[in-house]
């Protein structure tokens, strides 16, 4: 799947991915009055208003981005229903063509793991059928288990041919609490992200492995140095935009083929009608004024990757 | 939330947890032919077999424990339909007095944080509407974040007098990998628990607080510093019986008041029929075995904390 994911890149000459991490007050507020007008005030009204976003969304860039990442976060606070519209995205993300990133977080140990493998992208059997479930390409995973509860989503990955982006340096304000703290030394993002590029050789697409990292654009010079010591791992970067990175921080996130890494941004693109600068598509044109901010970030980014 | 742990902890004098993470293979062959029969082999299928076989071991020990632990992935495997079955599992358990934990170790950063917070714990705000949606009374978090990740949590538990247990030292053979690490001479899990001491500050409960944490039974000198390092957390513990921790190795584990930590054990419990200790019940009566295991580590259990 990261060969997809690069080829996706080099088509759309476009390192980026739109995080589809819908608040309720993101949305229109024609979408939501038509549903609770039609639904009430529900969880199902929710939920299909969530969808509903997210189509126009998609629907308006598809053709512009390599990947999208919903956040399930956004939908399990919805329940079944919204659990149910996250699956409904990324099976329409995939119709559009395009790489769904599952910005899942799990983690676990053994038996559990896999099961959370199987749940986001494996195959569950029963009796003699098997099922894809939420099926993305992707996964977002913690790696504080250490190798035990990575290695049920690698096999996983081989067998599926997916891939997965573990934490390595959050984005957060407070992530240096536990992950900067030095070891021998060294900060244990660093050895972690060693371990990410280890893990990663068990799986190698044709230029980068299927075992990427997260590291934060809000930390650039930490990027750097996790750039060279995982040099076929591809980078999940969050923290571009809302959260304060900006596209020149990022040159040292790609490697000199101008790969090797994927920026994200989500309440950017998808809430940009409600920033100054595209206020003047009006809420109800929200989809176009996402549209309008792709385009400015593909510029951004690639003018820092040179 | 940890008052009513407690005082059902009292009330049936046993510090234990039983888990709730049905594999198909657990569950007998009478079940999963009669609904594969009326169903097909189904997701829909799988995930009824799940609910009748929890059900039955409800029904068959609640009176006997505090608390139940049902782990998400095993019926997120399962999809829409497993989750489904997640749910009210948690809410039938409820009904029979039990505290539900849920084992779901989500963790994410600020309002991604807030939304599992919601999901799992808390109230969704929907028009002038809040509906609670899964609704367990605990829920497992991993800290790799630091504060950031755990705030919004803390502030849902806070509004709602609900608990957390925070991932501190796991029970898995690589959890050292990162876990042990040294940092200032001391390892890592030491640092973590003490946050989580200082975050749990925040929520005290009238003996312990809110916040709880998760130590293995399989690392017992550790569990025993981090007791001290701890003394108003209650410590869950997983690692007990079939990976290997033994009641011995848990004394250290409670405090003088023979309280601060809850024991648990899934496959010991509910596939306690496979065991072969168990085997005379037959599968057919794998609720009996259930029975007669609880009993039975609530003897062992009660014997190590004196």
């Amino acid at each position: 799947m990261v060969n997809q994911l690069v080829a996706n890149i080099k088509r759309t000459n476009a390192p980026i991915v739109v995080g589809l991490d819908p608040m309720m007050n993101y949305i229109p507020k024609t979408i939501c009055n038509k549903v609770f007008a039609e639904m009430g005030e529900t969880l199902e009204a929710a939920a299909e208003a969530v969808w509903q976003f997210n189509k126009g969304i998609i629907d308006m860039i598809y053709d512009l981005i390599p990947a999208v990442k919903p956040q399930i976060a956004m939908y399990e606070q919805f329940g079944i229903e919204g659990l149910k519209v996250f699956q409904k995205t990324c099976a329409y993300a995939k119709e559009k063509g395009l790489i769904v990133i599952g910005d899942v977080k799990r983690s676990d140990i053994g038996s559990t793991s896999a099961a959370y493998a199987v749940a986001h992208l494996g195959k569950v059997q029963i009796g003699s059928n098997r099922y894809s479930v939420f099926n993305e390409d992707f996964a977002t995973v913690n790696p504080y288990f250490g190798t035990d509860g990575i290695a049920p989503f690698l096999d996983v990955c081989k067998e599926e041919k997916k891939g997965l982006f573990i934490l390595v340096k959050t984005s957060n304000p407070s992530s240096g609490e536990f992950q900067d703290r030095l070891v021998d030394g060294r900060p244990l993002y660093e050895w972690v992200g060693e371990q990410v590029a280890k893990w990663g050789e068990e799986c190698m697409g044709e230029e980068y492995s299927y075992i990427g990292a997260v590291v934060g654009a809000t930390y650039p010079e930490m990027g750097k140095i996790l750039r060279k010591l995982m040099p076929k791992t591809y980078i999940l970067v969050p923290g571009y935009g809302a959260q304060g990175g900006k596209a020149k921080d990022l040159v040292h996130y790609f490697n000199s083929d101008g790969l090797g890494a994927i920026v994200n941004s989500s309440r950017g693109i998808i809430a940009a009608y409600k920033n100054e600068k595209y206020a003047s598509f009006g809420e109800e044109h929200y989809a176009d004024a996402a549209r309008q901010a792709v385009v400015d970030m593909i510029e951004d980014i690639n003018t820092a990757r040179g």
